[in-house]
């Protein structure tokens, strides 16, 4: 290689490989470097065999630094946490004033403003890039949310511009999020929504199948008719895709005999952690979160279903024939605005840390580069831009005329599918929390009277009044003791 | 004063001062500090009209700890984080070996692990130690729940076990908790549960009311009858008192004229971020949590409600008459088996963090001493700490023979008031999140295998088989992609 080549990329792992060839595509030669060196050859075989991709391999980490134009950027797609700070350190030893480095890993957004502080002193820039959409998405065109220092964002903008998503319309799936952390703190919110979508998809198809007593054909049907309408998005082809498949190790459908344990790996947590954090109510990425947890919990379930049938009690409570057509309607209206109610919680996650840090934030901006490449992909996205063009202060995509006018057409299927789950004794966690959402947040008295009377009763936390402005203790005990007297 | 008094309380406010009389109540003189001085005046003051109590004033840190015998204790009550640290500083300075300190506050139990390791260079001993009860129970019997030196505990057992609430045929409701931050976990636990509690109370409440269209002097009556039986506690206790009293600024009843909004101080939001980070689904607990956010929302919920009234949507959706004393049964029964969900989430919190830390946590020993003195005080922890005794690695207090009966028998008003309030488009997040938790453990097939799939198919996550050990990856996309064409 006689001339430098224009970025780099550290960690060869699948996505690392993948981005790597999506850039090396778009025409940006790239230099790359894993500490397993095997790696590296692997990466530059697959770029010649995937037609003889610019893609250049390194074994050291001093010479592949050096083979990179200056301002250098190196992209870094390894393991969170530690393997960050050691190959930050490792890179950064060989690379000088004015040079960026971009983490790409599902990131926690502390660790990058802590790390664009620490390399900022090297005289180095920083950027904390969410990557969404998997191997295929990195390869082909991911969803990117790039946050931290805006010039080290201009260096590379014609690179990201290419290697995004291209959405037909809104273009290319990546913007520069905002500063600091921001990047790794939407990526997270984004999961957050992700474990949402998947809980809902995972509830519509409970309550067809264990209720409506849909065959895997059936879902299959469903699922392909849903994906032609408002559902339209990747994880309901996914679900279609997924009901079709037979079992190739024995007979029946491979879905069924898939274990009903889902993993995870923190995103979903930090989210709702941050939720709290922030006073945001987001009850049904919550309920998502613990579905995943108690769905770990197989042999203790497996343990409580027969304590209960011992005691008497039978799985499915009600037998009443159920009408499919109108059951497969209703589940598809009680998805979708169980949906909007999970977006309406993840987008003020963004919105009040936006405030908090200072990120400015463009919400409708968020929706668009999420239409392509990454998982939560769907047509519904574009009425959550459109939203917040309409709006950009809108305290809650529930208010949104347009969503309060589809809430309001789809709240009576909606009650239906979730109170016929509680009476199949079928739980629907995410659907009921989100329905509960909703209930709770458009009404104008809710009963938090009671529980502020309760604080100022034993803790005498004081409570404000409807009718007079101030602050009130009032005596309850004295005055109750006074009474029963 | 010639001779030196038994322990120190240093911090006066509300809570010091109840605490100080008390402990003086029960026998042990006691010195007192406070960094403004008047409060030490006004407690000693406080002292002698309470029945010339052995209390002791001081107006400076150093002759404080000098009137106290050695080894000497003393309790700091002032507020969580750097007040407390500044405290230490103060006290600690005058301290010597073997002398201990004790934080009474609702502290972070990590900050007291530091502060353990940090008093112990200087030879100094320290607990954590949850207060509950408020300030009546500050004053006359709180629930205490001491961790850290096993040792310090010893030091002062004598007047815990006197100070604390007295509950016949249980004893003083102190135990020892554990080491290091135990106590403070405890605590915080404790006040999670408290939300739980509070909210589904709440939520009996707004059923009650807005369906049942029940007076604020049936309210009261309805109240006053549960807390003869299985609800016994004494949160309802309070909650019938609330109903009986009388606007002092107006007509009507005062718990009408409260604002709708609930304040919080950081404990609920703490377990709930616990609960996530230990992988324990605590959806009653976060749905409490969350009720408060939105509580506090008031003018987007008034703005929220026009929005969809305006859209054709009506408050109350069932229109149809009510059996009232139906209605109050069903009720009755559902807050009862909601609430055996929130105890287990809190319980399962609590368990699992015992593990991790290794602090052996005696969970029914933690049920027997919040019979007494604390806001969750109720005749039902009579039953979880018998669950506990019958089997101490209960896995989940739902799965206990009496537990599990009690909810057969009541689930089925459970499902008729959590769909009563949904169509009525009155939100249970509480009930409703508990109903799921029970529906989801006692699952032996939950949908989580649609998940797991998902996961595999974008992510290559892989899956677990229900036939056949081991891990497995499917290539999802391309035997769709192939069955398509």
């Amino acid at each position: 290689m006689a001339t430098l080549t224009r970025i780099g990329l550290a960690g060869l792992a699948v996505m690392g490989q993948n981005l790597a060839l999506n850039i090396a595509e778009k025409g940006f030669p790239i230099s790359v470097y894993n500490r397993t060196t095997s790696k590296v050859d692997e990466t530059v075989e697959r770029a010649k065999q995937e037609g003889n991709l610019p893609v250049y391999g390194f074994h050291d980490p001093a010479s592949f630094v050096k083979s990179i134009q200056k301002p250098r950027v190196v992209i870094i797609l390894v393991k969170a946490g530690a393997p960050v700070d050691q190959t930050i350190e490792t890179l950064s030893a060989h690379m000088e004033k004015g040079d960026c480095i971009i983490d790409g890993g599902n990131e926690w957004y502390e660790n990058t403003e802590r790390r664009e502080k620490a390399v900022a002193e090297l005289g180095l820039l920083y950027l904390g890039m969410g990557v969404s959409g998997g191997e295929e998405g990195a390869r082909h065109g991911p969803s990117l949310m790039p946050g931290g220092s805006y010039e080290a964002y201009k260096y590379i903008e014609d690179i990201l511009l290419k290697v995004a998503a291209q959405v037909p319309d809104s273009g290319p799936c990546v913007t520069f999020i905002g500063k600091g952390g921001a990047g790794n703190f939407v990526k997270m919110v984004h999961n957050g929504i992700e474990y949402g979508d998947m809980q809902l998809i995972a509830e519509a198809y409970e309550v067809l199948k264990s209720v409506g007593q849909l065959s895997n054909e059936e879902l299959h049907r469903v699922f392909a008719e849903w994906n032609k309408g408002e559902l339209l998005s990747f994880l309901i082809e996914i679900t279609a895709d997924i009901f079709s498949i037979k079992d190739d190790k024995g007979d029946g459908y491979l879905v069924d005999k898939v274990l009903d344990k889902t993993g995870m790996k923190g995103t979903g947590k930090w989210t709702v952690q941050q939720a709290a954090e922030l006073s945001v109510a987001a009850p049904t990425i919550e309920a998502s979160l613990d579905s995943r947890f108690l769905s770990g919990l197989k042999e203790e379930r497996v343990a409580a279903a027969k304590v209960f049938r011992s005691g008497g009690f039978t799985d499915i409570l009600s037998s009443q024939s159920v009408d499919k057509a109108k059951l497969i309607d209703d589940v598809r209206q009680a998805l979708y605005a169980s949906k909007i109610c999970s977006y309406a919680q993840g987008m003020n996650i963004l919105r009040t840390k936006s405030i908090e840090k200072g990120w400015d934030l463009n919400l409708g901006e968020l929706a668009r580069i999420w239409k392509g490449g990454c998982i939560i992909r769907a047509i519904f996205l574009d009425r959550i831009k459109k939203a917040y063009d309409r709006n950009p202060n809108l305290a809650n995509l529930l208010v949104d005329p347009e969503f309060a006018q589809e809430i309001i057409d789809r709240q009576a299927a909606w009650r239906r599918v979730v109170c016929l789950a509680i009476n199949a004794g079928v739980s629907t966690p995410g659907m009921s929390a989100s329905l509960a959402y909703f209930d709770s947040y458009r009404r104008e008295r809710l009963p938090a009277n009671l529980v502020q009377a309760q604080r100022d009763y034993f803790g005498a936390h004081t409570y404000e009044r409807t009718d007079i402005p101030g602050s009130f203790h009032t005596e309850w005990f004295k005055i109750a003791r006074q009474l029963k007297n």
